[in-house]
């Protein structure tokens, strides 16, 4: 491990924020290490939404520092078989039950390396069969924060879970995809990628999800002065539907998991 | 205090999130002291439930350092009479308004130095009738934070009000005890312990709340694969209803403060 | 710039808790300065609503320690034309998009010292047009806290936008003024301050808002025992409507906005 002066442990639960519970991992956190910083990615995944947290988690990873620990806690199986994992991937590490949350990370087999957490000595005693997100992943984020060695953690282990990622239909007319995220100011985010748009660039196409159709294209939010959905790419380089000073979601009734159709006009 | 190396605060209050209220009691802090932690426990205790501050406060500090400060404002007395306390308890530090939410230290009396906060000279200035929490407990905790002696803080007393915590009615026959909480999940948690059940523990019992019947116990959420509520005891010791990958409330009805009677079958 | 120790940045948005934007701002900062402190002030501005953050910052960011840098990103306009603006003002700094939310600053020119954020070496790229808290304030606040002197980010500007903020007519017989905000617990504040109602001191006078009529001056919130509501000069200085236990908003149906006189009985 890279050791950095200050490392970084961020969070995403589906705990929400009026109990306790985040805040106690917090604690358990910071009796091992009082240096450790502790970023809040979400506590507002739905109960239980394993595709939600890895949706969140694959498009933030990226902006933390180098040696940032991620810890993934959306688990409805605790205190079953289902394991503690530990993942390595590139300077980053990333500590989440073994339900498939992780899926993004394995696409890139070679440069990861996945861990069954079975180290008891860096766990909290005794481990409850409810709340592993306190007696489990709190104190080994903490140790290997501290420095530990994943290798410490448990065995490098080949087969994990892993969940089906909606992908791409793809031809030479077409293209589908799917809306992954509604986000908080209701604009809904599609798994179309900038890099898919541009075999289309030269063309005009259309896009269509639940029977309505789309045409405009934007470059900022501000552009579309109109009270119709627009289409942009988004800051993640994702196409996305919106609709200026309102809500995209509200103004289409369309919701996460709608099909998203692009053909030539 | 023993002094840490970098002092952990936490924060119970009843602010919300959308003021800036606790934004503006950590700036009050950081002001006094910019090297200490600052941990939000929840800001969504119900407005002036100072029971429920009291129950989440009790089971949470234990997962704390040693020399953590805990910060609890939830205050409809504020600016009456009603008195700023600092306890001492182990090596941990409370501060409160005098309204009861600290009882649960108060039973194990020999550990407890309870102080009422005197000494303006640690205030911010002037002190409102409508904000003690940015006026006094929060400076009151970073000088406390910076290694200022609780004896500087007022003087000790005995005085101090107590609520009346629910306990449990025990007899060789039945148990009754009552739903503390209700958790995000829709988890309903009593204050039935796991050693109050040890008892029973040879023989079938059943418990009873609001004229609904459970019987099935799990060691896991996921154990219970029906969709009947099924009980555990939880994380924290306590005896639990739940419902696996749904909310044990919306499907029972029962709410916080409900008895929950147990006997033999 | 005075260099603190270890500085403050504080952030001001509408992006909500449910999404991980606001953990991507944080990564953003740490990433170039892992020693810097992030605290919340709200993320919970309602969508768009540039009043709604200058009220909150106005209010908030003298609690803060010198040298503190503030980060307001409610931004309709990302990606248009309008400037992103760093302002001096005392010893605190402000990062927001020119849009009116810094006015309330402005007002005391002398002060302050308004500049265009221009230097693309401290932006993060490609620079997005749809997220500019990720891709300029944050790394902008975090290159200043970590020393790098303003003037380095751009070129003085005079020409900023200014919002109209609500001021008081003020005449010998009568007061008028507006409810600005309406917090958590229901208490409606208004922009007339202590020092206006000291000319009315030694006479009685009513308060109507929206045909209601209200009389009762307190002292603290608990002082007055009846349903009715009150009034009280609150810990910002300002008139306050307000219920002990209770909503005054509720209770009275006032909203944000709402039109205050104040005149002799």
């Amino acid at each position: 491990m890279t050791k950095t002066t200050t490392p970084t442990i961020t969070m995403i639960t589906d705990f929400g924020c009026r109990d306790p519970f985040v805040g106690i991992v917090k604690g358990v956190i910071l009796a091992v290490n009082p240096a450790v910083r502790i970023i809040d990615l979400t506590h507002e995944i739905e109960r239980h939404n394993v595709e939600e947290a890895l949706y969140t988690l694959s498009y933030s990873y990226r902006y933390f520092p180098e040696g940032t620990i991620h810890l993934v806690v959306v688990d409805p199986g605790v205190g079953t078989g289902r394991r503690p994992l530990l993942v390595e991937w590139g300077n980053s590490f990333f500590l989440a039950p073994d339900n498939g949350v992780l899926s993004f990370l394995f696409a890139d087999a070679g440069k990861c390396t996945v861990r069954e957490i079975t180290a008891d000595k860096y766990m909290r005693k005794p481990v409850s069969r409810t709340f592993h997100g306190r007696d489990i992943f709190a104190p080994v984020a903490a140790w290997l924060s501290r420095g530990v060695s994943p290798k410490k953690m448990g065995p490098e282990i080949s087969d994990y879970k892993q969940l089906n990622i909606p992908h791409l239909l793809i031809t030479e007319e077409r293209l589908r995809g799917e809306v992954i995220h509604v986000d908080h100011f209701g604009n809904l985010i599609t798994n179309i990628q900038r890099k898919h748009l541009e075999a289309f660039e030269d063309q005009d196409f259309v896009v269509e999800v639940g029977g309505k159709h789309f045409h405009g294209f934007y470059q900022s939010y501000a552009e579309n002065g109109s009270d119709a959905p627009g289409m942009i790419i988004n800051s993640f380089d994702l196409l996305e539907i919106f609709c200026f000073m309102g809500s995209a979601q509200e103004k289409t009734g369309i919701r996460r998991g709608d099909r998203v159709h692009l053909y030539y006009e």
